[in-house]
């Protein structure tokens, strides 16, 4: 058994040692380094992972807060199952299964074998007149997460969600976490007009005034957040007590990081966040979470699209670890 | 037979109506039109690519511009060969098969049937004293790397390099074709220290200084190109003519795409530009030719190694035009 120390000085010497210039892989070498920390190997496994599509509804999104109806929620989950969406498309190339989560959808259950159907509730309760869901139904979002996110033999987990109104629960979760104001947190979300912005952002800054500026991660959660984003942060406490990783999506899933790592700080070796997104908030999120992620591609559409489109990345870091040759290996020369 | 307005609105059509936000898949639409439009098609097909790495020796590096020694340009070749390099792994990553092409390596012929054995000269000559190659040298290397492009019945490219001292090569070229001083396009390369870094400048500005401060295209190619630097070129030229799609790596391909463009605007919508490197001259570069690359993660390596991971992103872009729903396939609503 190495200790700490040796086995960043080791973990340092096989990246130096590849066939390449110091450094020169970049930020590949770091999620190399990342990958091979969270596993505790010199000689990560990152073959086995899946996409977990946690969704759910928002009683908030009764206000009016998003450009679509609540029923998309359930016509995409339908979509998902049938194999239809961007998450199917991106998963299929990037050869990830996907398990499609009913963590609290409005309406009549979906009756499909597929579907993975732990509803908590028929959506979240409007958060702009009280608690989004009790402190009850909290734990057992927590708690469904954490359950799913150990499931099989896997390496490495994205995560993904679906909810009409997901964005308004992110935006004041996160104020509610850092005790900054909400505005700064807000953005178009599936894209909303102007009127519909300063109607977002009037609503939003109502249902932060119900409580204290700054609230315990837990109890922000249970206020403001959705039974997805809930089940997406215990998904990240347990696939950290696993040793697994977990490809972060968007502005939601960075939103479920936060709750996930304030309360817990030690599972950050395990996040990888995989993109910058469009959402206007995002950016302060991130600056919260001090977190550069690997792609920038403008992206704002959920599902854990984003997450999926940088597992090749994962895939790459750790072959680089794994299969390229050294310097010596290769009989190559080093620097004059 | 669509007309350009009518494939274009076709092709907005396609994009909007698929089951998401409009825009919300960001620059991942944006290459799905632009890989549509180079094959004029609704349904492009991104299933057959492979690398082409082209490796070639610099005169100039005689002048210690290079943290490496020029072996290192044949022992990576050996290395490519043996399967070590890190475009190796990456194209194993990517389902990719990797082509080797000597265009002009110094020293004896490497003799391995894995090689596609084409030197055009034992290295180029030292531009700082004169041209790196004759005009003929210049027209094989650039037909060399057209005939390579059209091989196949393949869908799109990746092009990479490996030469010793050709990072210089590049700056010189960059200098030249657009009339700007050298100084702007120098960078450490493979890693020259701050000593190392003002003599590679001295050398290239001497070696600037030899002709007028703007070249036409070919002229500049080959008074301060490398054999690979002009294969690039070649190829990109072939490759669009072709139909195909290219992707081009960091800042050596980046020159090879000012020499591929200079000579032949209208390849432009063929060109991907797979990602930003760390080398100091190419956000210069990429501003010449308002190029915004799909990654930024820091690499400075070359090989195709940036091609490479882009390459999923590629797929994923064509993988949503061709499989994912639309609002009415999906029976899912529209914005209320």
């Amino acid at each position: 058994m190495m200790s700490p120390q040796e086995f960043e000085a080791a973990l340092r010497a096989k990246i130096d040692g590849k066939t390449k210039p110091l450094g020169a892989l970049g930020r590949i070498e770091a999620l190399a380094a990342q990958i091979a920390r969270a596993q505790q190997s010199l000689a990560p496994r990152l073959e086995h992972g899946r996409l977990i599509l946690f969704a759910g509804d928002h009683g908030i999104a009764a206000e009016g807060v998003s450009a679509y109806p609540s029923e998309v929620t359930r016509q995409m989950v339908l979509n998902f199952l049938a194999g239809g969406a961007a998450a199917n498309v991106f998963a299929r190339e990037a050869g990830l299964p996907v398990a499609v989560v009913d963590c609290g959808l409005a309406g009549a259950p979906i009756l499909d074998a597929r579907l993975i159907a732990r509803r908590i509730g028929p959506g979240t309760a409007n958060s702009r007149h009280g608690p989004a869901m009790t402190a009850a139904q909290c734990e057992a979002a927590l708690a469904l997460g954490r359950e799913l996110s150990c499931e099989g033999d896997l390496d490495a987990l994205c995560l993904g969600e679906m909810g009409i109104g997901n964005t308004s629960a992110a935006a004041l979760l996160a104020a509610k976490i850092t005790g900054q104001p909400v505005a700064g947190f807000i953005g178009r979300g599936t894209g909303v007009d102007a009127a519909g912005l300063a109607r977002k952002r009037s609503i939003l800054e109502a249902a932060a005034a119900r409580t204290a500026p700054q609230l315990p991660p837990q109890e922000a959660l249970a206020e403001y957040g959705g039974f997805e984003i809930a089940a997406m942060a215990g998904a990240m406490l347990g696939a950290a007590e696993a040793r697994r990783l977990v490809l972060v999506d968007g502005f939601i899933a960075s939103a479920a990081a936060l709750v996930a790592l304030t309360m817990a700080p030690a599972i950050r070796p395990n996040l990888v966040f995989a993109h910058r997104s469009a959402e206007q908030g995002h950016g302060a999120l991130l600056a919260v979470l001090e977190a550069e992620p690997l792609l920038d591609l403008g992206l704002r559409l959920g599902e854990g699209s984003g997450a999926l489109l940088a597992w090749p990345l994962m895939r790459a870091a750790a072959a680089m670890l794994n299969e390229m040759a050294s310097f010596e290996s290769a009989a190559v020369s080093g620097p004059a």
